[in-house]
């Protein structure tokens, strides 16, 4: 397998905050935004933290999308990686950031695998 | 909880080519990461492809762990996410890279959960 993927990291404000401590809600959000990018899913963990906040990792074949959300704050910080060239992460960040409710979205797209790369900076989704 | 935290990314190149395809030494030393750098771990899930490569996470109280070793090709991308100012994530980074004998390391760390910023350039460990 080529070494080359895209990262997104995305910052989610202004979410549902009912949404982001509800930890079954989130995990079928995260599968299906793996499976709506094309990705085939192959571990799934999740974790919800008392009094508030879910953290949550789905390894993918073509790599991971993670969450971690504090209610509290309104707020999620995702990431969505994919190797190679056939899924494009930006599909699954939508979509999370849609089922979230998030109003106020910022990310940047990292390449990996492709040796030292200059960053940009963070984006208006 | 702080929404604030940090995230390093770093490549790892050149490491030792059968210690990136051994699924179980690389669960231990990522679980080893998270504990020296003063983590708590709260879930543990990794997987092993066919014919090569791991792919695996640790989620922390503090976030997470994660890694996509590609072992034909001596690379290995790993994600340390560190919530708070209590754990700093270059300890378990440095851990894993030392441990993995990679030769190379490219990395940089971007703030997480403080609104859009400007992400620095990829820096040799």
């Amino acid at each position: 397998m080529e070494t080359m993927g895209r990262h997104v990291i995305a910052e989610l404000w202004n979410c549902n905050e009912d949404k982001l401590n509800d930890i079954n809600l989130i995990e079928k959000i995260f599968v299906d935004a793996a499976l709506k990018s094309g990705a085939e899913v192959r571990e799934v963990a999740f974790h919800k933290f008392a009094p508030h906040g879910v953290s949550g990792v789905v390894i993918i074949s073509e790599s991971h999308l993670t969450i971690h959300s504090f209610p509290e704050h309104g707020y999620a910080s995702i990431d969505v990686y994919t190797c190679g060239n056939r899924i494009d992460p930006n599909i699954a960040a939508k979509h999370i950031a849609e089922s979230l409710e998030a109003n106020v979205v910022e990310k940047v797209e990292v390449p990996r695998g492709k040796g030292p790369v200059e960053v940009k900076a963070f984006n208006k989704m």
